[in-house]
């Protein structure tokens, strides 16, 4: 079913008739995102003012047309995904950074700015904006918001809700609201900034973003050490935590992982052979301070068993250490025509037994699954490999999926750290939270959202 | 209008009747909390466990009795206080330390654990809860959690809602939902943690809390730097940050302020004569580190005019220069019968204009306006000083609030960083908020609690 003219007509009429497109190529453009499953959209409108996109939530929620918010649409699990047909809000015409207040070490930006154009342009002052997911070349401030992303550094800075001082956002009934505001503290009403953090617009469309920034730390050194089992590794994170050191980034890459970057990269050179852990570390901060943890941190690693520890302090020797990192994505990508990339996180004190899990699920659904992730967080990225045209693999990672989805909940953890629920994951929610936790949880979305047009289908199971 | 005898039997059928007190001395106690301000409660009831706390609440839920939860009673804005009559519920038998988890950096504790119980315990092994609120020797975790409260601490640290990774909570419906959970990141559907921070007691009563901890500095130091102006120390903050220091405590001491202590102390030593401002700056870290910051603060507090530095790195000398801090309270108490203590916010680059607004406000209702605070957040504690006794007084002292309060949100504020509206603020909740943001917070209330049973007449203006 498609859009009623009378709607398309009142639509352009709101944000001008070259801002509601229909054309094919364009509907199925948006009718994904980097799930890569999904439907085309029935119409995708790009307002520019704030007023526009509160003419267009009435409108929809008037006539019960489902309407999607979407930012870089870089999301893993479909939250920009239009599944039950209507529009997509891109807000890509938002994308302004309106103020960098160096003074009061905040920044107010629009939603669709690049995280990493918002990165640059701070540090660019002497300023820090810390959250830094992988995507950050693509994805916005705007979804950094909707999915509270994380990234390496949420270890010592902590996720994007950290950030997020105020919004300015619509509700899906049209009403312009502010939360927050420009000052570090508020506690005036309820906390609706960060309800609607990570709230994978379900409840509102954010429209502007009030950022708190961070003076830069003048210096940054990476340490990389390896392991011959992933239990020393963590060994290795648990005794630097005991020596009072906190790392800006705690990452850990299994062997499996690994061996992908090493085949991708055609060298042996990244890790001594045997290697099946490797800890990247970064620390920041004043020289001394950096010198001081470094030392700590290597002290740990070899207390822990590592079998090789680089140190590298200058800009070219961290990169050549991160390297292996950010090979990952494209290497495991050459493996398989499919990464289901789930975003699991236990307690840092239980990612051995998660590893075990792991390690079990390969065995029991024959299915290659490298992990790497921020060990600090305990936040382990699990990407089960997939060939889509090899049905019986796909019967068995679905199978594999809810057997980790359990298996975490079962280790006190939670089934998506940065993610978040989607579509995709929407039947796994009762795994993690009991039925009044939902049933509490619908009933916030209805406080927002009377007549469920704003992003329907997400987070909840069977969502009518 | 007293409590029926159905309801004290089935009260005392849930909790056992030496737990349901009504005698006048108890229902007085439980009347009041630091605004000393309140009504008798209709009866005190002390639960011990959570589905006795269930029971409670879905009992006043059926019958309509008001139920207010109640901590240590250190709130300056009346959120423990039963204005509506009714049940007080308090958590003082909820006073067990249940974890300290050294592995994973957290703890999990019952609500009515002393904060600096919890300080000291985790500080005995090497770790670290960093809110310090005024009240800590007093004040409540589950206290601390509804009201979100800050503290010196909170610059480099953060208020409280940064360290609540997870709930157990009562509905007022009397369903006990687990939120958040041992994670130290979490997407799962909406952030009802963060909306339980905060929230007064209108939303659910906490009972357990997993709190997030971070490794205790191993090096501590205090600086002390005096200005002749407010205008000056305020410099000495923007200096200092463009450094890129980062301290953990930045607080502010005006000249009014100053000379109540030097007056209360019998002492001319606290600060050089002629004294209108101090800076008091704790940095944490490690030695060498702490050095560093060290130096680059006296260095910008010099570049911005300080009269005077002093620094401290033993524990014996940071007490010596945090004494004038610590004696403030009592000093001002002794100067008048009654303090209203306001916790205004503006973001901190407006503090010299925030300072200006007090004096107009000093001159304009002939009011003592001492004022000290967190300087680092804008956070700034705006004391008017009353004799209750002095019906004129108390006039000026209410015009000169409401004063405050609008300047300090065109100041791009808020009027409440710590404290909460209770029922002491819900009047002037309409010169932050705008009509919709009240309603959407009502909604937020009634998805929580229908028949408005829990903590009515807090938070809201003319809340039926």
């Amino acid at each position: 079913m498609g859009l009623a003219p009378d709607f398309v007509s009142s639509l352009e009429a709101i944000v001008g008739s070259a801002h509601v497109r229909r054309d094919p190529a364009t509907r199925e453009a948006y009718g994904v995102d980097a799930l890569r499953r999904g439907q085309p959209a029935d119409a995708v409108v790009t307002p520019r003012l704030t007023s526009e996109v509160a003419a267009v939530l009435r409108l929809c929620h008037d006539t019960r047309v489902p309407v999607v918010p979407r930012g870089g649409g870089t999301g893993y699990t479909g939250g920009a995904v239009p599944i039950r047909g209507g529009l997509v809000l891109s807000l890509e015409r938002f994308n302004q950074i309106l103020e960098i207040d160096e003074l009061n070490l905040l920044a107010v930006v629009e939603p669709n700015v690049i995280t990493a154009d918002l990165q640059d342009a701070v540090e660019r002052i002497g300023l820090f904006y810390p959250p830094d997911p992988a995507s950050l070349h693509q994805s916005t401030i705007g979804g950094n918001v909707a999915e509270c992303a994380g990234g390496p550094r949420a270890f010592k800075y902590g996720v994007t809700k950290r950030y997020v001082l105020g919004l300015e956002a619509v509700l899906p009934t049209g009403e312009i609201i502010e939360t927050g505001g420009k000052s570090v503290k508020n506690v005036v009403g309820y906390d609706v900034t960060q309800l609607l953090v990570g709230s994978e617009g379900t409840l509102a469309v954010i429209t502007k973003v009030i950022l708190r920034l961070v003076p830069k730390p003048p210096q940054q050194a990476t340490l990389r050490a390896t392991f011959s089992s992933i239990e020393g590794a963590v060994d290795g994170v648990t005794r630097l935590l005991r020596a009072r050191v906190i790392p800006a980034a705690l990452e850990l890459i299994d062997g499996e992982s690994l061996a992908a970057v090493a085949s991708h990269l055609e060298t042996t050179a990244l890790a001594p052979s045997g290697t099946s852990a490797v800890l990247l570390i970064e620390v920041d901060g004043f020289a001394s301070g950096v010198d001081e943890e470094l030392e700590r941190i290597a002290a740990a690693c070899r207390d822990a068993g590592a079998t090789e520890v680089r140190v590298a302090r200058d800009t070219a020797g961290c990169a050549e250490l991160w390297r292996l990192r950010r090979a990952l994505s494209s290497s495991l990508r050459v493996l398989a025509p499919l990464k289901l990339n789930h975003d699991v996180v236990v307690p840092k004190g239980r990612v051995p037994e998660l590893f075990q899990l792991v390690s079990r699920l390969r065995t029991a659904y024959a299915l290659r699954i490298p992990c790497f992730g921020h060990v600090g967080d305990g936040n382990i990225h699990v990407n089960i490999l997939v060939d889509p045209a090899d049905r019986d693999e796909v019967v068995r990672a679905q199978e594999a999926e809810r057997a980790l989805f359990e298996g975490v909940v079962s280790l006190e953890g939670s089934i998506s750290g940065e993610h978040g629920i989607g579509f995709a994951k929407a039947k796994y929610l009762g795994i993690e939270l009991a039925a009044a936790e939902v049933a509490l949880m619908q009933r916030l979305k209805h406080a927002f959202d009377p007549h469920n047009v704003l992003n329907p289908g997400k987070i909840f199971p069977g969502d009518g």
